[in-house]
């Protein structure tokens, strides 16, 4: 058959296939998440992938053009939905839809993927998974502090160890009290806090160029400064620098001390938002401690106050918080590479309020789980190697399907995972191989000989597998006989199942 | 504060959110279909939400408009990308794609939701969930035999009784071969098919309507006719009428044996692509009686051949089937309601070769799943129950925050779900009836007066709503004091996890 024109096999940039080691090991990865959150007392939720765009706002840092950032479609009756671009925003929707049902608080977990209309690039897709936690209609930082620590809890339970994370608190009062104070305003604020969100990530110079004329990053691309002067950029990128502080101590008594050495207790800063700030961040060091989480001299840190938090979302309102793995890897070139933050959260007093006339207080966090997966390979805390596959049932007669059918049918009755062998290869070997492929642990083999007998021949493929690479040192013949023979078994076709279970150790 | 403007928070149309009783079960129900795929050797894989459109493809049923059916928006270089509207689609993209890497058979399976550009109404949604499973590159029925299998195994692992389901088996060579001696084809015979894929809905008048002249709906809408004449009409819905048929028997020797007093048949119908339809069943009952899953006199069939299995989707080519819940049950108007078809499947050979110079053998089967949850909930197979809510730590004082997040950390060290009240209410009655809300099954208290003697109360809250209906009914007043006293016990502050533990049976 001739064909006019083949459709070529390609995916849109950015969005990713995925096989079976990593849906695993997500799976793993999700499940302990939900169980940490679960004992904090959040519920499931789940929302559709696709909001009208008006109900989403538009929140996305870095997004100055209009749409830019989501995908959006109109629906037939004109009206424009988006594919969501996180979990929050149709969280405030849902919220706002059933206000007065929800017990409020009203505690929600979701989790599923997101999609950014982004330019990507290596480890930034435009569809990933994010796990979300949100208490609304808790004004005080009670729920904040809980935050932080079940963002500490969640690490743990995935198993990075305590020092190779750190969860990151500040609180957006005390940015807008020394912006207050220095005279930024308006519009100003939401341009810094986006430049001051790259700390991480750029030199204090690029800092510095984004808060003032603007800078051009490598591929010549040119981002607009803030338009801050050269004494305000400074005094912030100083304000902000984690290695000016030492943010909190504890007295004799364990109670929380910001210390009075720091610039964050700067006369200069001394307004009112930043002072309500300041006495937010204390509130929650003390319940850190209280709760267990405040530092101790014989444990790295688990939860820390760091000015340079600032997070890129704009609608925080209060408390802000990251979590960051601390240690380092190496990439592909050799180099060591930090992951650096994979969850952040705040409080976002205002969102829901856009759907209501009074302002409902809200916080949450997400983990960005893909981000999270690839650190947890690096760091062999995930399964990266394929799941063990099924046993396989050989063809040697296509005349006996149903026979051997019937035994992979019984294989599968006692629990066992088991498949016919489909292919149209005929040989021995071919079919071996597909089993190789498979990660297979046995073939199931019954050629002529063997039904004359009334017996099948079991395949040990996993110790075959290492024989084929011991052989190779093996010079005595005796030995490599009897290790061949090992290798194979002949039972009783009545015995399969059982001798199955005893070769997989069930 | 005054606001301008305030969003309307609502949703599209079909368009759900769900809550924790819902999700808890569907994924209870994930879990046991993928442990049934699993066992029959199928791997995981995962394809992005948003696919190029032309990889796609146009097989919906019912859409003879372009670009209906799915939601479709352009990427920024301008190539059109859709919402997949299926798991096989996407999954023949990835197979062309990694063609040469992949294991041959390749046996994978798929869930996740996906999103069809439809008009609502009962029960159908615009998101809904699917779980496949494909077998790509294996040209023989036994694959075709095994999804059948699988299906009948997968109802039977979610609880679904034999008897209460059926898998339906046909082969559309046999209806290409009727339609062919009969006289219809080319495109006709695409509408014929959609035609007879209403079978189970739709009256026989109705058909006998859809196959001629054409029908219009209760709303006036009007659906063009496949414009046969009377004469063929009649023949194809005596041949699909299930009614007609003894489909299989089995001899003495267990052998499958289709009857010769069957229409099946039927001489006129005798060309060879006919006949090579009905050897194919008759290979697959083989294999069905092989397995285990053949007729039994003593049992329900688990599979059966029915002539009016047609699936609406144009890319098959061989075996199809469904899976078909046969149970009754009393919809919301007192009428008995059949659930019908919660999946369904076949063999499409010419699916992946839209990617490649030659066609791949492919069949795969997929699972309803958002369908199947709504069978199973009012089959009482699904918890519909809210799931148990954390233990809830009451605010009695303020300025005790810090003491109750300790309590609260220290309940969660021990593994048990528990949270702090976070809301505004001041009132112990308040704080109770949140927990209520969230189905709590002990509430904490630490007022002054326990506080003093290092105490804390534990109120049975499970107990409590019983009480509170029986004590309607007590008239002893000692009997009255006795239970109430059952409800609540004081425990020092130290003993609270064990406290807990035991209250919680744990």
């Amino acid at each position: 058959m001739s064909k006019a024109k083949l459709t070529e096999a390609r995916r849109p940039r950015g969005l990713e296939d995925r096989g079976p080691a990593e849906i695993a090991a997500q799976r793993d990865m999700l499940e302990t998440i939900r169980k940490v959150y679960e004992r904090y007392g959040f519920e499931a939720v789940e929302t559709p992938f696709l909001e009208y765009t008006d109900t989403l706002g538009k929140f996305l840092p870095d997004q100055d053009r209009p749409n830019a950032g989501v995908f959006s479609l109109q629906d037939d009756d004109e009206q424009w939905m988006s594919l969501r671009y996180d979990l929050t925003a149709p969280l405030a929707r849902y919220v706002a839809e059933n206000f007065d049902k929800l017990p409020k608080p009203f505690r929600s977990y979701r989790v599923g993927p997101v999609f950014r209309n982004e330019k990507p690039g290596p480890g930034r897709f435009r569809q990933f998974m994010q796990f979300d936690a949100d208490t609304v209609g808790a004004s005080s930082v009670a729920a904040d502090a809980e935050n932080c620590m079940m963002f500490a809890d969640a690490m743990e339970a995935l198993g990075i160890p305590r020092g190779s994370y750190v969860v990151k608190v500040n609180n957006r009062k005390v940015l807008d009290g020394v912006m207050e104070a220095i005279g930024i305003g308006g519009d100003q604020q939401t341009s810094v806090m986006r430049s001051l969100d790259k700390l991480d990530k750029f030199s204090a110079n690029d800092i510095r160029l984004l808060l003032t004329v603007g800078r051009k990053d490598e591929s010549g691309d040119f981002t607009k400064g803030a338009g801050l002067n050269n004494e305000q950029a400074d005094a912030l990128i100083e304000f902000c620098s984690p290695s000016n502080f030492e943010i909190w101590t504890t007295d004799k008594d364990n109670q929380a001390l910001l210390t009075t050495t720091n610039i964050l207790l700067k006369s200069i800063f001394q307004n009112e938002i930043y002072r309500s700030g300041i006495a937010e961040l204390r509130e929650m060091a003390q319940q850190f401690i209280a709760a267990g989480y405040g530092p101790k001299p014989t444990e790295p840190d688990r939860i820390r106050i760091d000015p340079s938090v600032v997070r890129g979302l704009e609608y925080y309102t209060g408390p802000v918080y990251e979590v960051e793995l601390t240690f380092e890897v190496k990439g592909i070139d050799g180099k060591p590479v930090r992951f650096g933050s994979v969850g952040g959260g705040g409080r976002y007093d205002g969102l829901i309020g856009r759907f209501r006339a009074e302002d409902v207080p809200a916080t949450g966090i997400s983990i960005g789980v893909s981000r999270l997966q690839a650190a947890l390979t690096h760091l062999g805390k995930l399964k990266s190697t394929k799941p063990v596959g099924p046993v396989v049932v050989t063809v040697m007669d296509k005349e006996k399907i149903a026979d051997y059918q019937k035994m992979v049918s019984e294989l599968r009755t006692a629990g066992i995972s088991a498949e016919l062998y489909l292919g149209d290869a005929t040989s021995f070997g071919a079919q071996i191989k597909y089993c190789d492929k498979r990660n297979s642990p046995l073939a199931i083999i019954q050629g002529p000989d063997e039904a004359l007998n009334d017996e099948v021949l079991i395949k040990d493929l996993i110790k075959g597998a290492a024989f084929a690479i011991a052989s190779k040192t093996i010079t005595d013949r005796d030995e490599f006989q009897a290790r061949k023979k090992e290798l194979q078994q002949s039972v009783k076709r009545d015995d399969l199942v059982a001798a199955v279970q005893k070769a997989l150790g069930i």
